[in-house]
């Protein structure tokens, strides 16, 4: 067999067994581009393996959603499909596995009206809404892998040919996730076993606040009374580890909503909603985002921190090592969840329930209270360089070295 | 630009300008198979310049299905997706119009358990229950086309190689939905008025019986009062024009459901349910079949009639001379969409309401007591030939030559 193919394999075995977990009997959701059949057939194979009990596949294709942006009129934005929201939320409540495939063009949506794509990110996110629940309590479990498409992998590797981009892209995903490694499945327990030290390093410190510097960013970010770190795999609902993201190499917890301040640059560009923002920063008081700047893409920044009220503050504080594997193949991907994982990174938006204390039981009114953000939206942007440094501040006001030159300082 | 693009183009513009004719601001639902993503695209295209709102595609992918009903447990095949059978019923009472596009390899399911694929037709029928009467009732537009497959095309020119067999098929679904004419919309148009002709003929006779004899075929079909015979073009309740089939060559009418008797014979291969059943022949008692054979696939027919009672009675009956634009490719498609239109045709299962007067307005009992079929399916096989013989028989009892050898007698 072919190195490709057995790589393949691996990559989709690992997504079905460490990813979603999949339960005997349960069902798996997939939501795929067709740029990904390839990968969403062996998956489906590797999930009856297991014992699934049944492959459920919702595919779209990026080429009807670019034909819809260009094409559709206004109103066609403003409409979703219900019965699909309320499908996912009954396929959510009965337990099913979700796993997303993510091939698309960075580029997709470029020069499409921006007030177009704001509006279908909203209806859509509006729409999804309790079935996000569902996903950022932990309450079942998801998984988000990659698959290349001609357009990305073009983007990534622009200087080579289009048998060679696909072939580069492929290779760098399996690294990227350990599938090229002899058992993968074993390379990924001792992973989670790293991430959970520093996890519980850091829950045991609990830090009042972290503090940031580097060129363009000096931050203080609070931490709600109660937060928890987490990172690598983590239960759902029913006790199932699952892996919510491959690849991972990041340990995050919230912000307390309120307690932001200062102005943090990104130090990679963010595809958002089929566009490219880059070089931005933003500047927060008291949580709230009160003035932005962007090199590219403005509007499409200006668009994601205007979804809503919950958009203008942070959702998600994420620590990575420069020194990752995934930042160690010096690739920008232009995909945030390989982006994301190479580097320091902060959310727009949402937070997640689980990094709280009792969370998963809380009901909104309560996540708020506890200083949790809320949002139709959840947009993770990368602030992390091999300069930047990160202090832990105590409760008493002790500062203690977190990060150094963009690596941990333990 | 090649002559394929060309006759690409003119046949998505035909489906969506004549198949389902969309209307401003209407949705058009496609279900296709991943194999025919290219003509899906360009039926998107076409749709939002005549004026749709939303095209939305729901897709689905032979191996898929296929590796499903390998491995996957029997439990799999008695659930459905009650959530997108509601959408459908939602969109359908929305006003959007329909579009399938079948590319199915004809022997995608052979080896399969004939049991779980009986099943699945079985559970997936009656969840479909609702939408089907919106489509069988025409309150919705909706059409059907086809697009090649590689496996579709492998099994109806074997001889040719992979390329060539993907373009002969192309050609010849070009050709028998005449999309490869200089003006395709305006052939239909005047296509339409032939067969308009041939119903006005046949509702003016208002035969009481048919008498079909050839070789292994001496059947009489007693027809019910109030039959209407329609083919080609027909309004939905919105009064808009709609072509449920592309080709369509036939005129039809529903039988009397127990005025049925005698044993037919089938003169084409027919592919249900991902299988073949070939040379095969029933025969009739009040309409009821009470024996059949078959030299290939008896396994597969008895679970298509043992479906439920009502797949043990005729839903319709359908003339098409021998001699038509897709007879005379002398192609057997091992597709019922070209080939009941090119030979005369029975179907098992479900009679269509508008082929009763104020059919359409009638309640399920209404049919029924009209002598209207009523089943979870409709499947048509084939049992013209250039040998057929059919009489129409009047009410007082006089017969007149209908079919000569294969071919309208007057
Ligand atoms: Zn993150
Ligand atoms: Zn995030
Ligand atoms: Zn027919
Ligand atoms: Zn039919």
């Amino acid at each position: 067999m072919l190195t490709y193919q057995k790589n393949l394999e691996k990559y989709a075995d690992l997504g079905v067994r460490v990813g979603v977990n999949i339960q005997k009997d349960q069902t798996l959701v997939v939501n795929a581009p067709l740029a990904a059949a390839e990968l969403v057939r062996l998956v489906a194979k590797k999930a009856y393996e297991a014992g699934a009990k049944n492959v459920h596949v919702e595919w779209h294709d990026d080429d009807l959603t670019r034909i819809k942006f260009d094409m559709a009129p206004d109103e066609a934005f403003k409409d979703f499909p219900m019965w699909k929201a309320k499908g996912y939320e009954e396929m959510a409540e009965n337990g099913a596995a979700f796993m997303s495939i993510v091939a698309s063009n960075p580029d997709l949506l470029k020069g499409v009206d921006p007030e177009r794509i704001a509006e279908a990110n909203k209806t859509g996110g509006k729409a999804m809404g309790k079935y996000r629940e569902y996903a950022q309590a932990d309450k079942i479990s998801w998984t988000v892998l990659a698959a290349p498409s001609k357009e990305w992998a073009a983007k990534v590797f622009p200087d080579a040919n289009e048998e060679e981009q696909m072939s580069k892209l492929w290779d760098a995903i399996f690294k990227a996730t350990r599938a090229d490694l002899e058992d993968p499945i074993q390379a990924w327990k001792k992973h989670n076993e790293n991430l959970s030290e520093k996890v519980d390093y850091l829950n045991n410190k609990k830090y009042k606040k972290l503090h940031y510097k580097a060129e363009g960013t000096d931050l203080t970010i609070e931490l709600p009374d109660g937060h928890l770190w987490v990172g690598g795999g983590g239960p759902n609902e029913r006790g199932a580890i699952f892996v919510a993201n491959m690849p991972t190499e990041e340990v995050f917890t919230t912000p307390l909503k309120d307690g932001v301040n200062g102005t943090v640059s990104s130090t990679k560009p963010l595809s958002y909603g089929g566009n490219l923002i880059e070089n931005f920063s933003l500047t927060f008081e008291k949580g709230k985002i009160v003035d932005y700047k962007a090199e590219e893409g403005y509007e499409t920044l200006k668009r994601l921190i205007e979804t809503d009220e919950g958009s203008h503050y942070l959702g998600e504080v994420a620590l990575v090592p420069h020194d990752s594997p995934i930042s160690n193949t010096n690739i920008i991907f232009f995909n945030t969840l390989f982006d994301e994982n190479a580097s320091c990174h902060l959310a727009i938006g949402n937070a997640y329930a689980s990094c709280l204390e009792g969370g998963t039981k809380m009901s909104k009114e309560e996540l708020e209270k506890a200083g949790a953000n809320s949002s139709i939206t959840h947009v993770d942007f990368m602030i992390g360089s091999a300069e930047i440094d990160i202090d832990g501040i105590m409760e008493n006001g002790e500062e203690e070295p977190l990060f150094r030159n963009g690596n941990w300082a333990f």
